[in-house]
């Protein structure tokens, strides 16, 4: 059975999703879409808006046939070790390709990018670190190092929030001399960060901004998702009360960074340079998530790593476990959420010459790194009323999602 | 001018607190009546009702001159510690005597008592050792080894938590010699922990138990407090939108635990033993703070003693904080909270023989014990508005409450 892999976050499943999956299929030909999938907490330092089991579910029901969750340590993350965590992941689970979306679509640039960074690589790094110095943020200090090297010449604009996560995923699989045939298709339509819905194919921001900021009703947004995620988000709702944004979030971030010392806030991951003294001090007087991120704000501190670092906070995730555990040059488990029929047989041939347990669920004794996700996960539930929160963490503890299709 | 020192909670100051402070008065003849008085959390491991400054303005309303604040560390701990602290904060304030309430009223008892108990050191703490290690209480274990020294006989019952506290004072004053007198009032009517409203002294637990569980308006419970305390009520009600009880900090205290590892969680104060694991493990299904209280509790683990673990890890309070602190036989700074204009005199005076600083308000820079203050604070207005929060906060910024009397 040949497998390709799709790299996701799912937040929530929409046409634009869909569009890709079947662009995937076409491409390869494969008889198995995997897909690693990110948990609680997303790249860009968000909760995700329904939790990881109902992502899953919504994915499945529309031509995914497995989904693994991408591990905490790797998910929020910038795009270098997101992709490393992501990629490792999917190798584990054997799959011929990784396909992915990009504003480029040109999967030859990516490669030649990547060359053209390995011979340039001294500079690269000479001129990220002038630009760091100069306090640029990580994006573009790197964007600029890039250009350095020519590599935007050719047609990958590293301005492009999917041409950097699509350059990152290329050079993991070069760097690594992975067996895995990267490939890419265009973006249709919407850009990453739209928040306007202009057609079928709308962006996750703007279907999210339309329920949270516009309180649309669900029911006026069927023309963006298929009905399996107008499904989930109903049934996630019903079992939680509530979708997730930061807002509600923000009580309990006060609370932490009001009752932490500043030493212990300078050994949560992403606090450097001394920005504990910022965080600490904005916190006198914000009164909003919104407000304290804008607070924060500084050429260097873009609003994503502000976020990364507040998820982190929540999460009471520090600098040395991030290191240590993302130190190996491999994965040490997959944690499987859900998968089809045609996905399960995928993995029961797949298992025998996979060097990687697969965990259907969470129990005791398992990999130090699940600790992490425990916390990340309750973290995430903690804004919702009590018993909500056991019955979904129960999830947790249950065998995968399994759809017959 | 003749100064006498209370050691006091006033939670909230009622009719049998103004008995004691109207017999202190006329048995002392004292010019000033010196509160020390605890802020946010009680020796019983509670969050105050209302704040230390709505507290303190009703008793210094009602014939208190002075209000000083006893550290956070002393303020939350069993009752040696407590006392070491209230004593050492009146003796630096120069007070001729502390006047305390006792189920006892005998203070030639708790003085002989001292003595036996000096005499017989190497019995009691044989015998504390032994019922600790046969899985006693602190309180029980403490109590049988009193009374294998004789203690009890004279008169002193150390089941009652009055004398407990009484004999704490003693102790401290004799123990350091302070030349400060001893004097003990008998509690009139309620005992301690009554819930019933019987009378015009009700104690401050029946009280609360109205409020709270009985929903009971405050105008019905004016004949059982002063004037002042009902007017200092509806103030702070009216300022913050809730008086404090420990219920809505549930989710604060949940998710904390849910997002600490296990060895974090043993860094604690009061948790020992392999406590840390029966909070973990309890964690898992509770559904409120009364519910988990219940869960952890046992014969050697006291309501009283997880209430205070609880209010340790809702401050993130650590033992080697609490240890470091504590561990001085002298307080080094007073945190004045309030006084009328009697008062104000007596401090001026006061002042020039004084070794350490009295401190009016909270800044920057002062004594590293005010950082456990600060997060204290924060942790106890954290139920509320944020924009409640910072108004209440801004009173640790003003000058102390002064009552022109």
């Amino acid at each position: 059975m040949k497998a390709c892999g799709l790299i996701v976050e799912y937040n929530p499943f929409h046409n634009g999703h869909n569009y890709h999956l079947e662009q995937a299929k076409a491409k390869t030909n494969a008889d198995c879409m995997v897909a690693v999938m990110s948990g609680a907490f997303l790249q860009r330092g968000e909760p995700a808006i329904i939790d990881k089991f109902h992502r899953a579910k919504a994915a499945l029901m529309t031509g995914i046939d497995i989904v693994v969750e991408l591990p905490y340590v790797y998910a929020v993350q910038s795009s270098d070790l997101f992709a490393k965590g992501s990629v490792l992941t999917l190798q584990a689970l054997g799959v011929d390709s990784i396909c992915f979306g990009s504003e480029s679509g040109n999967i030859d640039a990516f490669i030649k990018g990547y060359n053209d960074y390995k011979d340039n690589q001294v500079t690269y790094q000479r001129e990220l670190k002038h630009g760091l110095h100069a306090g640029m943020s990580f994006p573009e200090a790197s964007k600029r190092a890039y250009e350095s090297t020519g590599l935007t010449q050719d047609g990958i604009d590293l301005s492009k929030p999917n041409n950097i996560l699509g350059f990152s995923y290329v050079k993991t699989i070069l760097e690594h001399k992975l067996p895995i045939q990267p490939l890419t298709i265009k973006r249709k339509n919407s850009g990453y960060h739209d928040t306007e819905i202009t057609s079928s194919i709308a962006s996750a921001t703007s279907i999210r901004k339309q329920l949270f900021n516009q309180q649309t009703p669900l029911s006026e947004l069927k023309h963006t998702m298929p009905p399996s995620t107008i499904n989930e988000l109903e049934n996630y709702l019903g079992l939680a009360t509530t979708l997730h944004n930061w807002e509600p979030y923000f009580p309990f971030l006060h609370y932490r960074v009001l009752t932490m010392s500043m030493e212990e806030l300078a050994l949560i991951h992403g606090i450097e340079e001394g920005l504990e003294h910022r965080i600490k001090q904005t916190a006198k007087h914000v009164t909003s998530f919104y407000d304290w991120v804008a607070a924060i704000k500084t050429k260097r501190y873009t609003w994503t790593r502000i976020q990364r670092i507040f998820v982190h906070l929540l999460t009471n995730t520090t600098k040395s476990e991030i290191d240590e555990l993302t130190a190996p040059n491999f994965i040490s488990y997959i944690r499987l959420i859900g998968m089809t029929k045609k996905g399960q047989e995928y993995l029961n041939k797949q298992k025998k010459q996979m060097n990687v347990p697969i965990y259907p669920k969470l129990s005791r004794n398992l990999h130090p790194m699940l600790h992490i996700e425990e916390r990340a996960t309750n973290a995430y539930y903690s804004i919702l009323p009590v018993q909500n929160r056991y019955t979904l963490w129960k999830q947790e503890l249950r065998g995968p999602v399994i759809i017959p299709s």
